[in-house]
């Protein structure tokens, strides 16, 4: 769809203003441009998108995508594992199940859930297909076109995209190496009644965060449960590297602290495999409701097959242990990540994330992230420019490293031509200037993450 | 939540208020009444969800779900095709895939749609969680709150809940045996027009259709087609039961003569299994830009493994025989249904499906279905009452019989049992006068399917 088309226009499509449309456009035919609902607009393809396909050859180290290394999968006991599954409870897991999810991996996902301290009954538990599903439903049934979403700066793409999709306004609130600032949450939300806005929801990845690599602090915490809890509004707290930490113990959830005003997000795609695409919501129990009948309205049910396989696999296999294993893994090439951009990256700087997978890089000399991506594919070095994890301008000067995929020696390789790209932009810019900023448009939404098989 | 609630009130919770809230609902305390979206308030819980789960217990013949009969499938098959699976693209199904869906089951997808004549190229496919979610993305994409949808009275209750989410405007257009009738659907179309109403689909099931078990003529289906492209409507073409016909040749699809004015939504879960949730739509080329972005926002990606597990059971498996297979087992139920109804219940009046899983039975003398089924649920024999095929007050003197899950012995106990509950009602009937309608509430939506589990 083209920006500017006016789609409460006639919904006939005389084959005579056909051609016209066609040619105003400048593209592609679409017929149906008159018909597309007032949300559909905002819904466009990422500029980046092309380059992001070219990043997916194996000759470029991808730095961008937030694919776990399942290579590091026992996938004999996953292949047995389902191998019994079809021939004990084949026409079970073949068939349709409830909308809520099966009864089992509920009573399966409190144990997952218990080292974050998030205590439920299985009753509470809405199992998704992904916590991705659990994101959309929750916004489905809250969020009303010019409602308000507060989230942290930066924020999770794909969280800002199904906002976007359901027409709210994010308002971003700044974080520190301790996560989300109480003082500015208080006094945006402050701001926020004052100007007479609808704020629905606080969305908050407390630990290991996507993309900025912090987690929240123990003693903000009960802070920041109490604010919300102040301006009546409720916590989407998105959960998927709680048990990805690289020192100490998982922290409690803010789940913990006030279950009433609390939707907790959890996922199997980091601990376990993002290929079954389940994931669930903790609610309180009327909003747990109202999910469930979403959740019909949009998938009918979750997957019997997914659900019993990650049943099956919690049930066959010592999965703490796997996520210990994981946890190895990834601290190894955080390491890799940070040594490198110590040694070759010196003129840029960096967060130290204490679990997940990801690094946030600020750029020097105020280069552009976005701007620069193309050069750095040609170099065969890919990463997400900082302005995908922002609703508004900001994060031109940000990008995002993930060290989850590459082993460390492709890290340290694809740090390397990063570097380079990094030294020659500051080359050109000191002899010609500073680049103008790629995007001219106010208000067009500069960048989309790739999706996230692409590395 | 509550009918009569005011959820553009104050968005904060002060403590005070709750109590009075709760108080005031009558019902289990929901902190967060007042935040739901405008959306929400059509989501209410069915109020004959609790009689479905007793429904479900063994003793009970239901002839209400629609689970397609798995025990027919080869097991070992599938079995030793995922194992295989796993020990061969272990780390490509389990991890994210394309928001699109797999290249590799998009082309077999064509082999299965070829003989309802839909061609296309695998670029206008997009996979999707169930054709359920298919639904729900083109709804999403179309419609704005208001707008109008077309259906066939009476229509699917799966796709009437997604329309209800979206708050379209559900106007039924009637069908004969011959399915939907074109003078009425133009006539219903000029109404529309001259109102000054925006209609954005025509949603139809041309195929066995679910509830009303006729397909629509050949004879039909360019006059259709003709009629929705001269008012610029996009026909929503839904077949999950297009290869299951009992008599002649598939017909072609609708989205065969006009391959810009249709989408066509396929399933495996007739043909194949429910439980892996995968269907796809096929669209123009740029609505299916539009339902691709859509669908990352809503599950980022559908399941690499159900996609997989697909596509190597239509490697591995002669699946266009296990489809023969299901047709047999299905005519023989549909064939045991027909015989039984007429040996037993002669009062009522239905029709011959040519195919698929279902009749629709219409009850002798003004019975209510939906007042009739608690007490044919104590007599152990549930079916769905056909006001849930409806937008409108319709479909009292209806109600839905499912042949697909139970044995030809359990459908005649079944139907034995149903038809002394309707003598029992025409006596009480004759006796004291007809039953006031169960529903007094004006506007209340009466009644939902269940789930389709629930046999």
């Amino acid at each position: 769809m083209q920006d500017g088309h006016d789609v409460s226009s006639s919904p006939a499509h005389p084959a005579a203003a056909r051609g016209a449309r066609a040619a105003e456009s400048g593209s592609r035919l679409d017929l149906w441009l008159d018909s597309y609902a007032a949300r559909t607009r905002g819904m466009t393809a990422s500029e980046i998108r092309a380059l992001f396909a070219v990043a997916s050859r194996p000759e470029v180290v991808s730095l961008a995508g937030g694919m776990p290394y399942l290579q590091a999968l026992p996938l004999d006991v996953v292949g047995a594992s389902l191998a019994r599954l079809v021939a004990e409870r084949g026409t079970v897991a073949l068939q349709y199940g409830s909308g809520q999810g099966d009864p089992g991996l509920r009573e399966r996902i409190l144990d997952v859930m218990a080292p974050n301290r998030v205590s439920a009954h299985p009753d509470d538990i809405v199992v998704t297909t992904g916590s991705q599903q659990a994101l959309d439903l929750v916004t489905r049934i809250f969020v009303d076109p010019g409602d308000v979403v507060v989230a942290e700066a930066p924020s999770y793409v794909g969280a800002l995209g199904v906002f976007r999709s359901y027409q709210a306004d994010v308002v971003h609130v700044p974080m520190d190496a301790d996560g989300l600032i109480p003082e500015a949450l208080n006094q945006t939300l402050t701001d926020l009644r004052r100007a007479g806005r609808r704020v629905k929801l606080l969305y908050t990845v407390p630990n290991h965060h996507n993309p900025a690599g912090v987690s929240l602090s123990a003693a903000r915490r009960p802070e920041i449960v109490r604010i919300a809890e102040r301006f009546g509004v409720l916590i989407l707290e998105d959960d998927p590297y709680g048990l990805l930490g690289f020192d100490g113990d998982p922290r409690p959830a803010l789940h913990s602290l006030n279950p009433d005003g609390v939707i907790y997000l959890g996922s199997f795609s980091k601990t376990f495999a993002p290929g079954f695409r389940v994931g669930w919501a903790v609610a309180p129990h009327a909003v747990r409701e109202k999910l469930v009948l979403a959740s019909e309205a949009s998938i009918l049910c979750p997957s019997s097959f997914s659900q019993l396989a990650v049943h099956s696999y919690l049930q066959d296999h010592d999965w703490k242990h796997q996520i210990g294993v994981f946890r190895d893994i990834y601290r190894e090439r955080r390491d890799a990540t940070l040594d490198a951009l110590g040694d070759m990256m010196s003129s840029a700087s960096w967060n130290v994330p204490d679990g997940g997978f990801y690094v946030w890089v600020k750029l020097p000399g105020g280069l552009d992230a976005k701007t620069m991506l193309p050069r750095a594919v040609t170099q065969r070095v890919a990463y997400v420019p900082g302005t995908a994890f922002y609703a508004d301008d900001q994060g031109r000067d940000h990008l995002r490293l993930s060290y989850c995929y590459p082993t460390p020696e492709r890290i340290r390789e694809g740090i390397r031509r990063l570097a380079s790209v990094i030294d020659a932009e500051l080359e050109i810019q000191s002899t010609f200037g500073p680049h103008t900023p790629s995007s001219g448009r106010p208000g067009s939404r500069p960048v989309y993450a790739p999706a996230p098989d692409l590395t």
